[in-house]
C-alpha cells in the first residue's frame, strides 16, 4: 500500500468525489489540467477575483454566500454575452487560520450554484498564506447559437432595456442575485440583441462601456429607470435614482435592440422578471439623462470602479 | 465626445492594445468575456494562484519575473498533459500602493512568455486592496493529437523518465524555468506516453501522484536521478539527492513509457535537454528507492505541499 495522503489532499479528494461525472468533462479535478469537450466552435472565457474586505466580508458573511457570489459574478459575465456556462476553475488563497468548515462552506456555495446552472467545476488551485481570503473563478462558456453578444453593436435609434430593478445591492442582493443566464438566452432567441452588458459597475458606468465600444451615445429617461426597494431604503444624500444609476453589483442585463424588437418586448415580455425600456441610442457620442420635464443633462460616469 | 476614461481603464486599454490580433481570438480583452475559437474537440483547463511571500517575493524579485512565473507554471501544467497552450486569463489583486510600473512589469513578464509560446492573454480581472499582491492565471489548451496524457496510465514494467536536472530551484530556477511544452509535444509524437506529470511539488511527491492515479508502485534508482548544480550548492543537512527528490518547482516532466519506447529514447534522445531513466513501475503498490548497492528502502513522501 502507498502511504496515506495528507489531510489537505484528502479534502481535495472529497471535493473531487462530489464533482464527478459532469456533462462534457472527460477528466475533472486531480490531474495537471482538466480535459473537457467543447460544445461549439467558439468559446467564452472570463475571470473574476474576489477579495476579503473588498467584494465580501468574511467577518459578517458566510462562506456559502461568498462561494456562491464568486461563481455568480462569472455566470453573469457569460450571461452578458448570451452564452451558456459550461466549466469553472476555482483558485483559493486561504488564511492559515481558516478552519476546514470555511473551505467546505465556500465549496458548498460554489457547488449549489454550479449545479443550478449545469456548470462543472473542473479544477483550480488551493494555497494558504498569512493574508486574507482570496477567491478567483475562471469560467468557460459556449456561445449560444454560435454568436456572442458583445458591447460593441449598439446602433443609433436602438432602444435601451434593462432587466429587473436597480440600486442598493449592498443591502444584500450583491450576495444573492440570480445570474441572468436563462433570461439572456431567451432574449437571444426572441430578438436580435445588438449589444449587451451585465451591470456590475453601475448602470451609468456600464452604459458608458456599451457607448464606447459601439461608438454611439445615449439618452436615458430618468422616469423609466427601475428603482429597487433597496435603493429607496438606502436613500441618503443620494436619491433613489442616483443609487439606481450609480450603485454597482446589480448584475442585471443592459441591452440594445432595434425599435421593432423593442416594441415586441414591450408588447409581450418573454421573461418572468421586469423588463424596462430606459432610453435610446443616439448617433451623437454623448450620454444624457432626460428628466420628466424633458430637460437634458449630461450623465456623469457614476459607479464604482473595480479596477486599480 | 464621451467623457474621458479613468486612468485605470486607460491602463487596461494599453494592455488590450498590445494583445490584439492573436491566433484564434475572435474577441479579446474589453468585453464581458473573451470569444475564442476551439482548435480541437477537447480542451485543457488549469489554473494556478501565486501569492506574495509564498510563491514569490515582491521585495526581492522583479515584477517581470513574477509575471513570467505566473504564466510559466500554467504552461507547465499544459505541457504535463502533452497539450498545446492557447489562451490565458490573468487576475491581479494589486496592493493600493503598487506603482503603475509594477503592473506594467508584471504584464511585460506575462506578455513575453505568452508570445514565446503562442498563447493569447484574452482577459481576466484587476482589483486593488490593502493586502499583498496576488496573481492567478487560468489557462486553456488544446489537446495535442486529440489525446491528453494523464497521471493515470502507468503500467507495471514501464520505465520512468525525467527531463532536465532536479533540485535547488529555490536558488533561481523557480523564476526562470522554461516550461517543457515543446519537449512534451515531441515526446507525445515520438513515443506512447502512458502517464506524465510536471514536477511542481518535488520528484517524490509528484511520483506518488502518478502511482496513486495509476494504482501501481515504483522503484526509483538513486544513482540515476539527475541532480542539478543548484541542488549540490544547497546541500546542507540534506544531501544533493534529497534536494533532487524533495525540492519543489523544478517544472521538469516525469513520465512513464513501455520498455520498448524507453529503449528508443535512451538510444536516441529526441530532445535537446537531458533525459534520464530513473526507475520502473511495479505492480506492487509501494514506492521504494534503490541505492547503488541495490538495497531498497521506502521512499518518503518528500516535497512541499502547495495545498492548505
Amino acid at each position: 500500500m502507498l502511504p496515506d495522503k495528507s489531510p489537505e489532499f484528502a479534502l481535495i479528494d472529497s471535493f473531487r468525489e462530489q464533482l464527478r461525472a459532469a456533462r462534457g468533462v472527460e477528466l475533472g479535478i486531480g490531474d495537471d489540467a482538466a480535459v473537457v469537450e467543447w460544445g461549439s466552435r467558439l468559446g467564452l472565457l472570463a475571470a473574476d477575483m474576489l477579495l476579503d474586505g473588498v467584494h465580501f466580508e468574511t467577518s459578517s458573511q458566510s462562506p456559502v454566500e461568498i462561494g456562491r457570489k464568486a461563481l455568480a459574478v462569472n455566470l453573469s459575465d457569460v450571461a452578458a454575452m448570451a452564452g451558456v456556462p459550461r466549466f469553472a476553475l476555482v483558485s483559493l488563497a486561504l488564511p492559515h487560520v481558516a478552519p476546514r468548515e470555511f473551505v467546505e462552506g465556500v465549496f458548498a456555495g460554489l457547488k449549489s450554484l454550479a449545479d443550478e446552472f449545469d456548470t462543472a467545476i473542473v479544477g483550480g488551485d488551493t494555497t494558504s498564506w498569512d493574508g486574507p481570503f482570496v477567491i478567483n473563478v475562471s469560467i468557460v462558456g459556449d456561445v449560444a447559437a454560435d454568436r456572442a453578444v458583445t458591447r460593441g453593436g449598439a446602433q443609433p435609434g436602438d432602444w435601451l432595456f434593462v432587466t429587473g430593478e436597480l440600486g442598493g445591492s449592498l443591502l444584500g442582493r450583491h450576495l444573492t442575485f440570480p445570474p441572468r443566464v436563462r433570461e439572456a438566452q431567451t432574449l437571444h432567441r426572441e430578438v436580435t440583441l445588438h449589444a449587451m452588458i451585465d451591470i456590475s459597475d453601475g448602470l451609468a458606468a456600464d452604459l458608458y462601456h456599451i457607448l464606447e465600444e459601439s461608438r454611439v451615445g445615449a439618452i436615458l429617461d430618468s422616469a423609466t429607470v427601475p428603482i429597487s426597494e433597496a435603493a429607496r431604503q438606502l436613500a441618503d444624500n443620494r436619491s433613489p435614482l442616483e443609487h439606481a444609476l450609480g450603485d454597482g453589483e446589480d448584475f442585471e442585463l443592459l441591452f440594445a435592440v432595434s425599435p421593432d424588437d423593442g416594441a415586441r418586448l414591450l408588447a409581450s415580455n418573454p421573461l418572468s422578471i421586469p423588463l424596462s425600456r430606459i432610453g435610446e441610442i443616439t448617433a451623437d457620442q454623448s450620454c444624457q439623462l432626460r428628466s420628466e420635464d424633458s430637460t437634458l443633462q449630461p450623465l456623469p460616469r457614476l459607479g464604482w470602479s473595480h479596477l486599480l
